[in-house]
């Protein structure tokens, strides 16, 4: 799939499933375009589990309240570790980020629909830290997100955004600029 | 470009940039992809603004010590606003770390380089403020990333990265799986 049509496609998908299994060569594909972004300083702080033997995941997703993509045939666990970058410059946050959007995209490019399922599994219940324990986590890893893999089986829907013009300028804030002012070379 | 393409050849150039011009047009769809990265809550915390007016540009590279990418033709700024999502949760790192990567793989899919300058500008010598200053960015939006884009005038380089199976498993910590291993429905 080209770049743009991926990158212009994806959506947040939170209906339910069709119960077709996810090849591991897919979950493998995916994976390694998470793993292929960019980390601060090449410090590589994210880890990823795909999750698709169904008595686990099913374990997994029951842990979870209230439930989300309790459908899917597979789930991508993304793991960080807090390492610094530099000094005490911690960029795991960036690191995991770049990577499930890379993931994201994958996923659509397959023919998959996804969400980036963050809040629910690091809020205060401390889901994510359950999900890693069953898993056989470490405690200096957190896992913090989990994407969801399959076939959606109900529409796919893209929420409203602001325009273009209201978060995009041209040399200043605010600034719009047409097409048509072509950047003069000094 | 195909998706898989532009995520696997991607990578960090540091070098210098040929002097031809990014027409409006890709950086508008350079901007474009950005935009369409989800945001926790669908809230649009990242905002963006590109430099291609020589004078300008030359005047904000040179706010910068030590240089980076002192000879793109253009750099995109990265805005963010630290709106909260629900109750106290913030994701706007998350947000703009996701339109950052989208952004890193449009400029690879058009042909360009660039680079996630983030550290650079937001260290303690705070020169992401006083580029913000600049650009007439209001005290409410943190300028966090530029990202050079131009035509590599040098090679390009990936850096070693850890294999697959020292980052990446499935059903549990550290277990590894082949393609083999096909799934069994329940």
């Amino acid at each position: 799939m080209d770049i743009f049509e991926a990158i212009n496609s994806r959506t947040s998908y939170r209906g339910s499933y069709k119960s077709s299994p996810v090849p591991r060569e897919h979950l493998t594909r995916i994976m390694e375009a998470g793993l292929a972004a960019p980390s601060g300083c090449n410090k590589q702080t994210t880890s990823l589990i795909a999750v698709d033997e169904p008595k686990l995941l099913k374990e997994l997703l029951s842990m979870i309240e209230p439930p989300i993509c309790s459908t899917a045939p597979a789930v991508i666990c993304v793991l960080t570790q807090r390492i610094c970058a530099y000094r005490d410059k911690c960029f795991s946050v960036q690191d995991y980020s770049a990577a499930i959007q890379n993931m994201l995209l994958a996923i659509k490019a397959l023919g998959y629909e996804s969400c980036w399922y963050e809040g629910h599994i690091t809020d205060d219940d401390n889901i994510g830290a359950r999900l890693a324990k069953r898993l056989g986590v470490p405690d200096e890893y957190d896992l913090v997100c989990i994407l969801p893999v399959g076939i959606a089986d109900e529409m796919t829907t893209h929420p409203k955004k602001k325009s273009f013009d209201e978060r995009a300028w041209f040399n200043g804030f605010k600034k719009t600029g047409s097409f048509k002012e072509e950047p003069k070379c000094n």
